[in-house]
């Protein structure tokens, strides 16, 4: 079963098209969680038992993970979310070349997809894409103001950068394990990439605390075989603060799985 | 000190331009030292130990440290080459929206310069670049084959993407801490990007194992200023193997700098 299948089933058996982003910020941890070995994990798994029946998928980012003690909580995180039957995709927006992007298409061992960055071509991506079971969502139009500065460049064929990516994704998947990352703060332009790939699944970041459109990133997350998620992470995971932290994260996931399913309908 | 003025000091004072790429494939360690509780560690060790004075820097790839052992040994491999005296660059091609750069931006914490993805824009590299001290290498023209797939796309201006990038890399530079990465494996685009952007350093990747223009790679990748790089990774590291791997190790390296230094001549 490729990842996309087991999204899409994933999707329809829990009626959610949210994505959790496991972006814990040290400096916004719980305090009475600093005291733990890996306060990174114990606040995960505090998450993760709150949230799960609304997650259609977790998406912990690597940046939060890159020391010692953060790799054992990635680790711990990704098998706990695992054993609650969610599946998850490491936002790392990786790409290197040949020998190292094998290295890091390791990461796959541990993770159900993964996020990459397609400026050094395909030979960077070959080693996830070759992973026939694993997702690959390549980066297409970021959510950030800066996105602008390379993906809207207006090539000589007269197509922007993000929208010639959006194609060379398509035609490198062959395996049917090729995603894209297009953000939901201009909602044209996710309509014009779901235009031009209507097969390629969307993760959708940038509503919440990014102030994207919901309705927009609702409505084209899914590809035509129905997987695509909506992505949120600081206005959930940091909903609340306190000891009732999850508490709070359960009712802002709850809400948003409400509020997307509402304008798939 | 700027750390492109560290490393104009550096390359002065050992007359060498070489960078070693630490890039240690598990695969291909030394079995002696897969016991240590350290394996990466240990053969970083003993690679430093024989090559530092060779070395104008280091070039840990993260990809290879992306495990919980892993990060100990970079931590502990940065730590020793900065107690030899030689700068380290973390070769991390990372960049990430706000809050998650600035998360990836503590890795400049141990490492003096990194290496960083362009895709996403000026906002996702700026907590790099805030940083007055440290050194940015933003991917320009990569040497992999698959780097033209979107660094040759030519834009409606008439330039090459990587053209563009070099420019707009050279915009950014206002705290004289902006380097770029352009691959030794076309000389032509190598000169070319040197004409645009006189004054920042290069890091150029490319010669030993890829077999890139080592004469176009040393005559190119110094700036105005007298810094910049060409790095060479496996054809070093494992240049021999059994235990003696580092005195291969070292000859490799001395090998490298001197034919460096005969077409800076």
């Amino acid at each position: 079963m490729t990842f996309f299948e087991l999204l899409a089933n994933r999707i329809n058996s829990i009626g959610s098209i949210l994505c959790i982003g496991l972006d814990p910020d040290p400096t916004r941890l719980p305090p009475h969680l600093q005291d733990e070995d890996l306060p990174l994990w114990s606040f995960n798994r505090r998450i993760i038992d709150a949230t799960h029946s609304y997650a259609a998928a977790y998406k912990p980012n690597a940046a939060y993970y890159e020391h010692p003690d953060g790799w054992d909580s990635l680790v711990e995180t990704i098998a706990y979310a695992h054993g609650k039957g969610v599946p998850v995709i490491l936002d790392a927006k990786r790409a290197d070349i040949g020998n190292t992007a094998h290295q890091y298409a390791k990461l796959l061992d541990m993770a159900d997809a993964i996020t990459a960055n397609p400026y050094m071509g395909i030979d960077s991506l070959s080693p996830f894409l070759s992973r026939h079971s694993a997702g690959v969502f390549i980066l297409c139009r970021t959510s950030n103001p800066g996105g602008s500065d390379l993906q809207n460049l207006k090539l000589s064929s007269g197509m922007h950068l993000y929208e010639h990516v959006a194609l060379l994704a398509n035609s490198w998947n062959e395996q049917g394990n090729v995603g894209l990352v297009v953000g939901a703060t201009n909602p044209d332009e996710l309509q014009r990439v779901r235009n031009l790939t209507p097969d390629l699944p969307f993760l959708v970041p940038g509503i919440g605390a990014q102030k994207g459109d919901t309705e927009s990133a609702a409505k084209y997350c899914l590809c035509s075989s129905n997987a695509g998620l909506v992505s949120a992470s600081r206005s959930i995971i940091f909903a609340g603060e306190g000891d009732n932290f999850d508490k709070s994260a359960a009712e802002a996931a709850k809400r948003a799985r409400n509020l997307l399913n509402q304008f798939l309908k």
